[in-house]
């Protein structure tokens, strides 16, 4: 049994605090609402972000962010990418002895190009990190929160605190891996959401199987290509954190990235679509650094190139897929190589 | 403008003399029944396998092989591959110059393990080929004659016949990438049945979209380390004929791999699958060959192992998933170096 924290009660939070309790940790839960870790410890639900699910009596919630720092030898910081360095800071401040911490957010930072980890690095101190890992995968919480199988990537430069992580979440119904290559897996994540914004375009043309098919093939292999130009391993994007979760985003009717990409293809302009969701949509910030990390690496991404000029310049959608569908022929296999 | 005869008037090979005869070129297709290339000489469809279709008044139909055979330099033969080697051998008797041979099927052939390049190369004769090329990609016919766009990969070991290939078909909906891989995209396109078998059996367990979209990757995986270990490029396999065709296979309810598999999820047995849908799945017959291929190359294959227990040895669907989800711990990135 583990001392483990969970900061962030969102749905993937509590997913996740759900296994941990169910594997007999001893996992405490921080939200930022006292009636939300109220309803946790009192009702033990979590309404508002998983319907219908029965938790754990042994799972604990608290609102003081301190107390729950304090708890655990192990932090999984399972907050909106936008939030990491604040709560990066806080940690910084609250923690005392030196923590294993784990992210499961996925994103890049704009203008700075960061992945989440370096965010993580440099807001909170070497001496109070005792680790740092990600996890990732094709994972819905609400399917984990029935015990449907789901397999997760656990990546870190530590390979121990990797492995460590993979212990503590492992089960019948949650499969994890590990990895070292934890550049692919958090830029797999991250850039899955402009593949899975241009599904959602194609199937909002109503283009069909073929199309979409040849959309995900060919985005998750510019994708390899930038990550590999960045020094990941190509083997990480044919794996969970990169296909894994680009199949689940692309084909999910729930997904934001998916939904908002249909609306631009039904023909709504980007200004209706983000002011009718009322959130972020992760996927239109990412096509941006993506668009950036394309120049300054020097990789050819003509799928994001056609999506930034979709979101950012004005095209039409049909118009950017006849670019993408005319352009000189080319070989399939050079994708990787150099 | 090219002579060119497609051998086979199934839905696919109707769909491949369609796109030929929009590119101008002078196709006739062969069919085996009389009735079916009238309709299609006077009626311009072909309704039992592209309903609601109007074919170009350009492509011409018979049904005399001979005087197909005689018609063309380039011959795309689309018949089952149950028949591949049947007609090899009529094209051997047949032909008097040699002919550029493209296949469109997919498939290994039970007990000799041969793909379809290597039984045709075994039929016809080397004096009557001028090149041996393999057409294959995510490519729903119904989708293709609707112009909506799709894409493929052509591969032969002659770079020139594959690029000639790719000029013949390439037009604003359908894009032709060329490979030199011939035996990465015939295993991809044969054993992704495989995988969409298996993906049919977790829907017909309602096991969601996780454990589909994990299953997808390993699966994928699996396959990339017995194609790596024959010969083939792993990059083949995260290309169109690969992880391409899979997707759609694996998501379409039309597919009869998928379907196949959803029965037996839902707990009916392979003999009443099989008399059920009363016609041959490929997935079926892969799969034993999977099987011999990965003892005979000495890889592990968990998925194929577990649906092979379920095909042939009785067991219960969910218990290998079970089986599946419980093995030991492994890294992810182990899969396709060495």
């Amino acid at each position: 049994m583990k001392k483990v924290s969970v900061i962030g009660a969102g749905s993937w939070g509590t997913a996740l605090a759900f296994v941990l309790a169910e594997n007999g940790h001893d996992c405490l839960i921080w939200g930022r609402r006292q009636e939300q870790t109220d309803e946790i410890n009192e009702q033990h639900t979590n309404q508002a972000y998983l319907k219908n699910c029965k938790l754990p009596e042994s799972l604990k919630a608290s609102s003081n962010l301190e107390q729950v720092v304090e708890h655990a030898d192990i932090l999984i910081v399972a907050v909106p990418t936008k939030g990491m360095r604040e709560i990066g800071s806080q940690l910084n401040d609250l923690i005392q002895q030196p923590k294993l911490i784990v992210h499961v957010s996925k994103g890049i930072e704009p203008d700075t190009l960061k992945r989440i980890t370096e965010m993580l690095a440099e807001e909170i101190r070497p001496e109070a990190r005792k680790g740092l890992v990600v996890l990732s995968g094709p994972s819905h919480a609400e399917e984990v929160v029935l015990r449907h199988p789901t397999t997760v990537t656990v990546a870190s430069e530590d390979t121990r605190a990797a492995e460590e992580i993979q212990t503590l979440f492992m089960n019948s119904f949650f499969r994890v891996y590990t990895n070292e290559d934890v550049l692919g897996v958090e830029l797999g994540g991250a850039l899955k959401n402009v593949i899975a914004l241009a599904a959602g375009i194609t199937d909002g043309l109503d283009y069909g199987d073929n199309a979409k098919a040849a959309l995900i093939t060919r985005g998750l292999a510019e994708i390899t290509r930038l990550g590999v130009k960045m020094g990941a391993n190509p083997v990480t994007f044919a794996g969970l954190a990169g296909m894994g979760d680009l199949i689940v985003t692309a084909n999910s009717v729930h997904s934001r990235n998916w939904k908002a990409g249909n609306m631009l293809g039904k023909g709504h302009s980007l200004k209706e679509v983000t002011e009718g969701m009322g959130m972020v949509i992760e996927g239109v910030r990412t096509t941006k650094a993506a668009h950036q990390l394309a120049k300054q690496y020097d990789v050819s991404m003509p799928l994001t190139e056609a999506l930034y000029s979709v979101l950012f310049e004005g095209h039409e959608p049909k118009e950017a897929v006849d670019w993408l569908m005319n352009r000189g022929k080319k070989k399939e296999t050079d994708d990787f190589s150099n």
